[in-house]
């Protein structure tokens, strides 16, 4: 009898911290901001129940042009908060931080292959942080612009502008998040855009006593960071993983030096293409694991003429769940998403912002000495099965810094299993993923965690 | 009724054909010469019902000493005869082709987690051919020697004519073998085993009309080949697989230049030493897949003081099935193994025969120009994710054959997906298996499958 009383009080007691808990979670609610209010997510169609909160909706960044930029915001739970504010961004040029980042990668949900369901992630990174997945620049996903020429002059430096203002209304919105530690995130072309709008927000901050976009850092992944370096490491990769002859090594050494990635001469491309025949049909972004069934060729043939690691980042199954999930009009109801009716379906990744796009420099190394030297945290990790921007090239780049080593190289852990290799510098930290591809969270979930958590925490990889 | 009619007669037509082929087979059984029948294995303790003989026991290579070698032959079924006979030996040196070929790889059991049962291999290497495996040389394995020094002073030349002396002697024990096409494979140090064995049969059938041994050529995988070339490959591969960090690759490079694989200098082994500590837990052999669950930290730990990546090629787990199965006395019987009573237990490799090695000329290479000179068939083939006698290691040293290319790069195919890429030279083929360690059958069976068919067949990998 002791035994069950204790019990009965015990389901009590649970009961009315849960009602407690509820009434909490209401009361925050109807203290929203209207246009926080506007943006919560009640629930998104074959979802299943969270303890957490999301957003999504519309920021507009340029009102002459129509310009708008689509983001949806997966709180950490309750329990966890104040947790740090963090940025994702998916590179291509072109292709969707919510396709990639959240909908394959690092988000809470993973979207089932019947196009309608969703299933928990149990390493989404939102159970460490508060995760904001921007659609950049205008034109890419559900981000639009009314000013058709934009979608053919995109860039560099609109897409680093357009983010700054995004973030700068975005704060305004999310008034609760000032001051919030704040880190971003992103991998592949998102070389370019992390470094880039790292440094604007930097340099706004300055000579700021208490920066309302406390800004701490950055980490990127597998990232498009140094033309040359990239390119030879590429090629490099290329050749010892035993993806191409010795004949077209050579020839792309010779045709590709000094190049850009995004805009390379034809005749680099010429021996780009004789190396992507020689490949065959293996998923460059992760070498070692097959390709979906409907073959990764008909894909590759849409790309035809452009350079082809550059592209995009897929998992050439789950785009097609995001694809069909993404264009049910329920779903897009859901989150406030295309609300002008755009003309065209929800993709991936934008062939006409990726076809055209305009201003790419060379080297993302002058941003980094600026900011290592100003002092933020900066890591970058490489999963070392991805041909595309690939391990070498990304040593090769941070060689060329010059950094002081702190800890040389070395095997971090998890689980008695090495997870990949790290070197600390000083200023920058350094993290491989063993066996992960060009989305290191897609293959590796948990190591990608680990990684992310280690990162926020700003705590070098375990070494046992 | 008439259905049932004629499933009574197919029945009856399936027992009659079953009986009279029982009855040829014991007819074969009936007139097998007295040492075959002797070595006849009548069923391996735990294993299923076949359908092909199999043949197992000594044969002495030098009397005076007591040298004997064990041999496992593994005949293909009847319906293939007559199909080619296959000689396989594993590398080490000192490690047994029965622990390694036959349990792990291309055998055609294997040895389950209970150490007692045998499952049938789908993949074996005997749906296709007659398989030898041979514990090379005395010491190794169940094979043994009288005279105590032979252990301490094993090298290439003598392992080289005992192998041959069995050859020889086996013939004479399976003359239904004599004239049938002869070819040799191997692993790893077999790189050597194999073509200088090869050079061996290949002069002594000079000017011989119709030899019994009707030698045809080889085929290696991961083969030790070129000591200048296998070092300087095996460094980039662990650099660029990111293993190591730039100082040690530096140091490495330094260090190791113009040492031999197998007598490196203090200088050499300190910077391998650092390398190994560097890559940490990982299983050198298969750089990609986890470890057994006993950490392989202990078993390199064993190898202190010897150059790791040579000593060993071994799935961390099934060495201790085999381990166990071949030390059952009921095993040991029915293979007609342990005859004199070893006062040693039966080991994968052994480590005396691995720390005293004596001659290992540092080069294949003028063996390679004699033997394709000659017009032999030889294919060198590769598992990608193999750290040990990598894939760079491999393609220096077909570089420095200096070729004619006939075929370049190119992908090959198993249903549709590239199971790795080929290049086919004037009197050369180089095929590479994309995914596999340093034990191709164990991690892509099928693939290894695919491979050895096409290389009996002598027809370039498919390219689609």
């Amino acid at each position: 009898m002791v035994a069950s009383c204790f019990y009965t009080l015990l389901i009590l007691f649970v009961a009315i911290y849960g009602l407690a808990a509820a009434a909490a979670a209401a009361a925050v609610i109807a203290t929203l901001p209207p246009h926080q209010k506007l943006d919560q997510i009640d629930r998104l169609p074959g979802q299943p129940s969270v303890e957490f909160n999301q957003y999504s909706g519309y920021v507009t960044v340029d009102a002459n042009a129509g310009r708008a930029l689509f983001y949806w915001f997966v709180e950490a739970p309750a329990a966890l908060q104040p947790a740090p504010l963090v940025l994702w961004l998916t590179g291509g040029p072109g292709c969707s931080s919510i396709a990639y980042g959240a909908s394959e990668e690092l988000g809470p949900f993973q979207i089932q292959p019947d196009g309608r369901t969703l299933n928990l992630n149990p390493y989404s990174w939102n159970k460490v942080a508060n995760i904001l997945f921007l659609e950049s620049p205008a034109g890419v996903g559900f981000s639009y612009t009314n000013r058709t020429s934009d979608l053919y002059t995109a860039g560099d430096q609109r897409t680093a502008v357009d983010a700054y203002t995004f973030l700068v209304n975005w704060f305004e919105r999310f008034p609760q998040y000032k001051f919030r530690d704040f880190y971003m995130t992103g991998e592949s072309y998102a070389g370019h855009y992390v470094p880039q709008l790292s440094q604007i927000v930097y340099r706004k901050n300055q000579g700021v006593q208490s920066p309302s976009i406390n800004f701490k850092g950055f980490m990127v992944g597998n990232a498009v960071t140094d033309d040359d370096n990239d390119l030879f490491g590429t090629f490099e990769h290329w050749w010892t993983h035993g993806l191409i002859s010795d004949k077209t090594y050579k020839a792309l050494n010779a045709a590709c030096k000094s190049q850009s990635s995004q805009h390379p001469s034809a005749a680099c491309l010429k021996q780009v293409d004789a190396a992507d025949k020689e490949m065959g049909d293996i998923d460059p972004y992760s070498i070692y694991t097959p390709t979906c069934n409907i073959s990764s060729s008909s894909l590759k043939r849409k790309l035809r003429g452009h350079y082809p690691w550059m592209s995009r980042a897929y998992d050439p199954c789950t785009y097609r769940y995001a694809e069909e999930y993404y264009n049910h009009p329920e779903v897009q109801r859901a989150l406030h998403a295309n609300v002008t009716g755009l003309n065209y379906a929800w993709k991936e990744c934008s062939d006409i912002i990726a076809q055209n796009w305009g201003d790419s420099p060379k080297s993302m190394l002058p941003i980094y000495k600026e900011l290592i030297a100003a002092g933020l945290r900066i890591w970058i990790f490489s999963g070392d099965a991805d041909s595309v921007v690939p391990l070498t090239a990304t040593r090769y780049s941070i060689n060329a810094l010059n950094l002081t080593t702190l800890i040389d190289w070395y095997p971090w852990y998890d689980h008695g299993n090495v997870g990949g290799w790290s070197q600390v510098y000083k200023g920058l930290n350094f993290v491989t993923i063993r066996g992960a591809g060009h989305e290191v969270p897609i293959l590796k979930p948990r190591q990608a965690l680990i990684l992310f958590s280690h990162f926020l925490k700003n705590k070098p990889m375990p070494s046992v």
